[in-house]
């Protein structure tokens, strides 16, 4: 008899769904819903860039169709496939995305009163709108909660949930006073799945609570109401209604209910894991232990090993998340990240690719990578900085923004797409060189998202860049792979190490460092490197050489 | 019995003419030829994209051309015009825009077995090639004769008369060799007209002489034997085979031969002036004198002063040139520029501005227009440097390239279309600045050039940057309009004050300085000094709050 589990993925603009057969490893149903709300599923203040709320109606309707999807795919594929045989269903999502819930756990933006007001609705991870929240809340936990600073690298994020709750209570008294409690996206779905919306009874993710919501069994859980009380008494009273215990996802949430079991075409009772943020899922998904680091190449970028937690570990410093077992129980989850990889080519070809290269967005990506993969290390003269939505690892800080250099009166736009890529690139081999300076072993590289399957020439360079060879997860949907993994570790009847061998391989191509690369990227990396030191620390820096040096190596590459 | 003017304007994608009723001022006639050859008349080398040479044929089919358009102009729109009645002809060029001549002043690209050898054309002004030999130039110059650099703001520029022979005897000797001697551009053309092509026989003009070929009376002309026998025996040998002597444009070159007088249509024996580089002519076409700069504003600037010479005027560092009678007789001609202006907007709109702004060009700039119209100062975020084709005042060197910084995952082309003419405005900021730090008084600024008749905005910038009232002179064609009058001079029957005061007027349109938009580009400013330090000079420099004053600036700007 078989045995089957269902991963839900919800990312930054769809949702999807992966069906895994436990035994072998082999997908055999997946479906997409793109959110229909906003711009891309992505709700926008034009007065405000830093506004990014989403809708949760768009889970709800996404959960139906992309579960039914991976279900009927799979009776296509497979005669005799049933959904009684799915033993599990977990979830993923973006984070931290906060939901204001009402007494009953209801998003408040799904009640009548609420539907025109932005601040009601949910909060997603790339909402910058709390950024004062966050140094503030930075600058009073390094003077009276110094631990809860360095659990999170040493600066706390707005994008992170008490920056944006903060952010709420000052902005919008209203919307802050109508919500009882506070839910993460990821917890309010297996909540919905398996009854228990009530804030009280929603089981919370320890990967979400984790460094982002400030929380470790070691202090009690949630900062303390006097450290809370000191940014603003409104927060130290809602402690009371948020929550005292988190998990990992390898415990159940709960069972399907009766309702929803109908709505999806699953079987009642099974069981639905603790929810988590996507790139940690992803990271299982991809087969992550200790020596692998795991990046997930997508809009933004995470970075994600783990470390026995019978390891001594002290903070590392810029590394915004060190907890035990957020991402593999048993383990420290060790996570980094680039706030925009994807988004700045996204945004670049956007906004400043003429149709010369093409008429459609797609049209002109391949025509620039059909050019620039021809192109030599060096050879443009140029050198940017992978900041357009800030820096997440290792400056932690949104108040930074993008910067190209070099340009000639020739440069052409398919030259600064490259730049582009090897300033993500260059971001990062901080992120590596900063684990390994504090002492976390990285022996082997896997890459997934979307960029790591479709990009070889991106890889390449990455390669080339990070001096090691770098791998493929073999499964193009690592997040719901690891999200089904632990739907299925929760129902108590398999191990998760155990489907994780079976489930997560790798592809067979690997992107060797070509030693002629690696040398002009060392180069350019220093460049990279005083540049963003001078922009992203204080203290002074010589820059007068830099416009001579990457006109040096043009020369060189172009001989 | 009426008087009339032609002058012809040599420029970097055309030739232009103008004539001119010195009575009243009157245009009667003008005409366009755009050179013919390679890429929008400049031939370039795909390989090194310092490479700019020009075809001296395109001069020669030009000159008929515009010379017998501008007369049949005339005679439509003047019944009874007399061509008889054109008392003199003035011609400026771009430059320094060395030509290699044999022994019988015949430019070396005419001759079949150099047709295919582009070191063997025309070295146009922006050839960036010789930046080497300049920076040697100026080293060497620095040890022995300070008094050569000190005439040229401190530093000699690739863009110059011995820094393009040099170069030209070092990658190609042959041409080198042939070369019996060189000429200026705006010095062959006269030279052609009157019959005296003979290198020994051509008229040279004081204005290109000045600091580009580092002469003086002071030290007795060009630079000495020894001095250039420091640099290379063979810059020594052929200084016998240049000349002891330069002189102002309302000196008479010679008059125009019979074959000319035919093929132009035009009197024989009429005075042609001495020429002179474009932007010198247009000054006096703008109508400069002392208190007033003009600012030519093209592809690249011109800022350009004068000083009667009976002022003590010291050395002012980075200011290129101050040499004696090069743009009005009797006074002191005071040169600053910015390597590009026009030419990066252009750049921007060729390479990195998409099909949604428009489908040509034109459209593309249109609608930008439209767009930053509406914009506040400071809005974007973005800040740029103007050195995409490196800085020629107040740094003076070409080993400089573009930057942009502020991007965020919105920013759009227009926003960056913006930022790049603030950049331009930042950059003539910092040559007034420097001028009045060194006692140069300006009470006036006349603009002039395409920029200046075509784009508001940009004009509103300029004077919110520069803080001050901004005029326009009133005819489009300021260089042309310089040149004929210091033709109808050099016949020595009427004076150049007397014309220049008859025929250069100013448009009614003031630009004046919006206080609030001033005070935010203030602020801006000090923000792009810090990074045009920090790139362009040795040294450390904080840039750590410069990202973060331009998102404070930006949020205010937004209220």
């Amino acid at each position: 008899m078989s045995r089957y589990a269902l991963g839900l993925d919800y990312g930054t603009n769809s949702c999807r769904s992966l069906l895994v057969d436990l035994d072998n490893g082999e997908e055999l149903g997946s479906a997409v819903f793109p959110y229909p709300s906003g711009q891309m599923g992505i709700l926008t203040d034009p007065s405000d860039p830093h506004v990014a709320r989403q809708n949760p109606q768009d889970y709800l309707d996404g959960m139906v169709a992309i579960v039914r999807g991976a279900l009927e795919q799979a009776s296509e594929r497979r005669p005799g496939f049933a959904a009684n045989d799915v033993i599990g269903l977990g979830i993923d999502t973006t984070g931290s995305t906060p939901i204001p819930v009402d007494a009953a756990g209801t998003p408040l933006a799904l009640k009548p009163e609420f539907r025109d007001n932005l601040n009601a609705y949910v909060w997603l991870w790339k909402d910058h709108t709390a950024y004062a929240e966050a140094a503030a809340i930075t600058e009073k936990a390094a003077a009276m909660r110094p631990e809860y600073l360095a659990a999170c690298g040493g600066i706390y994020s707005s994008e992170w949930w008490w920056s944006k709750i903060w952010r709420c209570s000052k902005v919008d008294p209203a919307v802050f006073a109508a919500a009882h409690s506070w839910v993460e996206h990821c917890d309010w779905l297996p909540a919905v799945l398996t009854g228990h919306t009530r804030p009280d009874l929603v089981k919370r993710s320890i990967c979400a609570a984790g460094h982002k919501a400030m929380f470790a069994a070691s202090w009690g859980g949630l900062p303390d109401t006097k450290f809370l009380a000191s940014l603003d008494p409104a927060l130290a009273d809602l402690r009371g209604r948020l929550y005292d215990s988190a998990e990992p996802s390898d415990v159940s949430a709960g069972t399907l209910t009766a309702e929803w079991s109908e709505r999806l075409g699953l079987p009642e009772g099974i069981s639905v894991a603790v929810g988590a943020f996507d790139a940690h899922m992803g990271a299982v998904g991809a087969g992550v232990k200790p020596g692998t680091l795991v990046k997930i190449l997508g809009t933004s970028t995470c970075d994600i090993t783990v470390l026995p937690n019978a390891v001594e570990l002290g903070a590392v410093p810029g590394v915004c998340g060190v907890v035990d077992g957020s991402v593999l129980p048993g383990h420290y989850g060790i996570e980094a990240g680039q706030s925009a990889v994807g988004d700045i080519f996204l945004w670049f070809v956007n906004n400043l690719v003429p149709d010369s290269y093409g008429r459609t967005i797609d049209e002109k990506f391949v025509e620039m990578e059909r050019r620039l993969a021809v192109m030599k290390p060096g050879e443009s003269g140029l050198l940017a900085l992978d900041w357009n939505n800030g820096n997440r690892t290792v400056l932690v800080d949104v108040q930074l923004t993008g910067l190209i250099l070099g340009q000639t009166l020739h440069t052409s736009a398919h030259e600064i797409y490259r730049a582009l890529i090897e300033a993500t690139a260059f971001g990062a081999l901080t992120i590596v060189n900063r684990m390994e300076e504090y002492g976390i072993t990285i022996s082997q590289i896997v890459n997934t998202g979307g960029l790591a399957v479709k990009n070889a020439t991106l890889m390449q360079i990455y390669a080339d860049v990070l001096g090691r060879p770098l791998r493929v997860a073999a499964s193009d949907q690592t997040c719901a792979l690891g999200a089904a993994l632990f739907g299925a570790a929760s129902g108590g009847t398999v191990r998760l190490e155990e489907v994780q061998e079976t489930c997560c391989r790798l592809r067979e191509i690997e992107y060797v460092p070509i030693p002629k690369n690696q040398a002009i990227y060392a180069e350019l990396f220093a460049l990279y490197s005083q540049v963003h030191d001078a922009f992203g620390k204080n203290g002074s820096v010589e820059l007068g050489r830099v416009m001579k040096e990457l006109l040096r190596i043009r020369a060189a590459a172009q001989k």
